[in-house]
């Protein structure tokens, strides 16, 4: 792989927001490759059939192979809109329009790939401040025009297209120019940013004062803060910051006619939520300009070890006693067998977990007899002061030792914690040769962890076999809680004709295996359109009615992102 | 005082659910006295110039002495009730409409002392179970009748009592029925809880299987599962638990026509949180019928140490300092110079707190010329494991040090343990020699903090001038956050003949220095009634409309205790 840059490039250079790939992940001119990955294409080639060494295009698709709908935007709304933000702040091109109608889910890739544009938005507006957003949320009730906000667009769950049957103009409300940090309250670690800012460049924003997030989403380098909340976001240090649900105080939200505005105390007993009601909103309430959000110092000290553990089962009693216990380290993630011999095979030749394979496993093999197939890899991170990482440490390796395992070193960790974000690079190259690949992520008490993870195989497994391919599934433990933790399965197969269709078995085996054994349709990837159908099952349909009430009453016209959540 | 029973007696046998006093705090027969703290009777005199020591009546008020109005019930809505859950958890009696017609704020106290009964439930009603919840709700719905639910009966901000011009049949549904640990998941410590349990009951049940809900308000033997989630509750020792909505993991709710289930899972991105819109409903979206909570195992050490700082800046200044750090403690408190004052007074000759200022203080005073008039005491908790609770003493100390403070060992921790839940009794006592006292408190951001104790004593001291009385007002720091604490306040008086007046210039005056200090209208209590004159101007006009909204939708007859929260 090209190295990825931490600052995704514009391609849109117009009005200075940049945006990924109109048919992928990421910024253009970066992919994965397996040249320097020895293990890989075979690995690949034994789990799913797929020939990963033939039939690779580098370069992309090809624009203009696409037919897009022609906007339908009234001369009217685009000149109101103009007269908004300027002229150069309002797109209808056809790039920015395509690049705007899906976000990055596997189904999205299928069908962009496919050039299939049912609905697409409009056109795309991009306010400078929250005044603006003001004006086009006024505007957008008053014309009777449908408003999608728009972040870095790696929603994987369908919240950002515009419904098929829309028939108003649609119009998707671009917030990349509201990037800022604007201030950092430094007794309380509480920043005020703005809701359109990417991960890489709030980072380095609060970085240059000394502060982090902590914040991490696979989808960092290109989501937003806006997105995180929107969406009830998580990252792989929450163990230690939270979920997006937890570093959210304050919002700001603009509504018609005014701001919703929500100061950021710590705690606060006034009445139902509106903070929580406004996080996993998806755009239904109104349009997030402003996050008060709980910062933190740089730690002195950062590290992630890496374990490993003769058995998922091991793993898991593991983690959980580490999440009983009074330690906190920042991650705690294990693998499963079949995500870590995963591992083991994307792995460069001289990486860390190369070295765990080359160095470790043969004395473990020998020295405890392990079987190597059933072997599980665990990351565990550290921060804080010396002191404190330390004792954390240490009170971690003695859980670990007590359930079997054994530390593996800081490299694999230091690898893992430097590539982190480059995963969904290798679906589009996986697709670039017939191969379909996605994520279904689910959060459920520990006592319910291993019927989960075995009912999602036998789904899957099902699944593959119903529509008669060679597949794959594999998962991790990651985001550990008192009560329980969150599972995250990818699965994989060669794909025929019918991929979109293909998918949606797998999808719909593995999202109602979670539900039937007590976990949740998503931990944090949110509903849109793709968990609609498991909403119900999860929060109750009392639950849901409630919610659609709560959506019909604070937005009577469907002005905003109609559909989506709970599907009217 | 007679020793504080851990169980509330039952005053109303024939149902089998216990009340408090109908005009006071907790059970008949316990009451406060003051004849072992021979400081204290010279110190309120000092302070707000009462004389306790004549006048008392200790035997509580005379019930024959109020005009309580007829019920309005129709023969046909009790007979229907009488037909769900049987004629002896139907009451129509005086008395027990009474109980349930405030809660124990000074304003209802005020009232009840005056026999003013402006609108007294039509009847209370027992159900034994959520089958029977859901029969009444489904009957109240059909024959508009409005239901209030009561759980323990301390609320302080005017969420039990019908609204005054309500004209439709009301019924107080009583929960104490509900009081059963259901089962404990042990992995998880995830307990089904039944929401009308009270603190002492469900601890025990608890503990007796080696769990604890770590949940301790002030209120906590009068206080219910159901009322903490409907109120957002938190308890002294949040800062290890975490308050009720943290604690809060699943809950069951009964709607019109069935249950609204939310699972218990650890986290979830399921659109806006069911769960946080439901906590803080106040009874408005429903009867909560049961709470999956967190439970943990009782830990193997416990104990809260006493320290002392020069002044109240270096006390708040440590608390920050340790919230920032890696140590968790499980309690953070320090008084302001005015409440350690007070703690001093109303200690018993023999008791920890006399031994500080016998033994510690002249000790300080001579080696730290420290001024004794701003000086501040603070306590400290520690749980978990020996290791755990030595390393957090000694990242603690260090900080204290650090801030000028200074141990003064386990004597006054365990004794504030041991009394904690007194205090109000001492209310009704003070009521009795003619004071009024109530507590108002917020939460902010540390860099607020100061600025919202300051005004908040400007304010206060110039509430009592206008009313022309001699007042007092001190607070606390708990419930410590990364990014700020709570701030409680107790303020009395010897208030004249409007009382209920009076304490309203003094609580809106309070109230009104939070809103301007940027610090919230409540941090635990609620809105209800007394609180609703600031809550636009903490979550916004667009916030309230927003929360209406979801009222109205929820709730379109005006079912679930109308008024409540919003004021409409």
């Amino acid at each position: 792989m090209t190295d990825v840059q931490n600052k995704p490039q514009t391609t849109a250079a117009d009005h200075g927001v940049a945006h990924m790939k109109w048919w992928g992940w990421g910024v253009e001119g970066v992919a994965f490759h397996h040249e320097d990955k020895p293990g890989f294409a075979p690995f690949v080639k034994k789990i799913v059939g797929v020939e990963l060494t033939q039939g690779q295009h580098d370069t992309g698709l090809d624009f203009s192979q696409l037919t897009v709908p022609a906007s339908r935007a009234s001369t009217e709304v685009v000149d109101s809109l103009v007269q908004i933000v300027g002229p150069e702040h309002v797109d209808q091109g056809d790039h920015d329009r395509v690049v705007h109608t899906y976000g990055k889910s596997i189904r999205d890739l299928i069908r962009i790939r496919a050039g299939i544009l049912e609905r697409v938005p409009d056109l795309v507006v991009y306010p400078a401040d929250e005044a603006e957003v003001q004006q086009i949320v006024d505007l957008a009730v008053a014309s009777d025009v449908v408003l999608i906000p728009f972040g870095g667009g790696s929603n994987i769950v369908g919240s950002l297209e515009p419904m098929p049957t829309e028939e108003r103009t649609v119009v998707s409300l671009d917030m990349g120019r509201l990037s800022k940090v604007l201030d950092i309250d430094e007794d309380g670690g509480l920043a005020r940013i703005q809701a359109g800012g990417q991960g890489p460049d709030l980072e380095e924003q609060l970085n240059a004062r000394g502060w982090t997030l902590g914040h991490f989403p696979d989808s960092f380098t290109h989501s937003t803060m806006g997105g995180w909340v929107a969406t009830r976001s998580s990252g792989m240090q929450s163990d230690k910051y939270g979920d997006i649900a937890d570093i959210t105080k304050g919002l700001r939200v603009v509504r018609p006619g005014g701001v919703l505005a929500i100061r950021a105390v710590p705690s606060a007993s006034t009445g139902p939520s509106l903070r929580e009601m406004i996080i996993g909103s998806e755009g239904r309430l109104g349009v997030i300009t402003e996050v008060t959000a709980q910062v933190h110092r740089l730690p002195e000290k950062r590290e992630i070890l890496a374990y490993l553990f003769p058995s998922w089962h091991d793993g898991l009693a593991a983690m959980q006693a580490i999440a009983e216990s009074d330690a906190r380290p920042s991650v705690t993630r294990v693998s499963d067998a079949h995500e870590t011999a995963f591992s083991f095979a994307t792995s460069k030749a001289s990486t860390g977990i190369s070295k765990v394979v080359n160095d470790a496993l043969p004395k473990v093999l020998k020295a405890k007899g392990w079987d190597v197939d059933v072997m599980c890899l665990s990351f565990i991170g550290y921060e804080g002061s010396p002191e404190h990482v330390a004792q954390t440490q240490k009170a971690v390796a003695k859980i670990v030792k007590a359930n079997k395992g054994m530390g593996v070193g800081k490299g694999p960790g230091k690898l893992y914690d430097q590539k982190k974000f480059d995963t969904p690079y290798l679906r589009d190259f996986f697709m670039d040769h017939g191969g379909a690949a996605d994520v279904s992520e689910t959060a459920a008490p520990w006592s319910k962890l291993r019927a989960v993870s075995s009912r999602v195989y036998a789904a899957a497994n099902q699944a593959f076999d119903q529509i008669g391919v060679q597949g794959w599934i594999m998962g991790h433990l990651s985001h550990s809680y008192h009560s329980g933790a969150c599972l995250y399965f990818t699965f994989a197969f060669e794909h025929g004709e019918q991929a979109e269709a293909e998918y949606d078995v797998v999808k719909h085996a593995i999202q109602q295996a979670f539900i039937d054994t007590g976990a949740t349709v998503s931990h944090h990837h949110g509903v849109g359109l793709e968990h609609q159908p498991w909403l119900a099952q999860d929060v109750s349909a009392e639950g849901v009615a409630v919610m659609q009430g709560l959506f019909d009453s604070a937005d009577p016209g469907r002005v905003f992102n109609p559909g989506k959540v709970t599907g009217a």
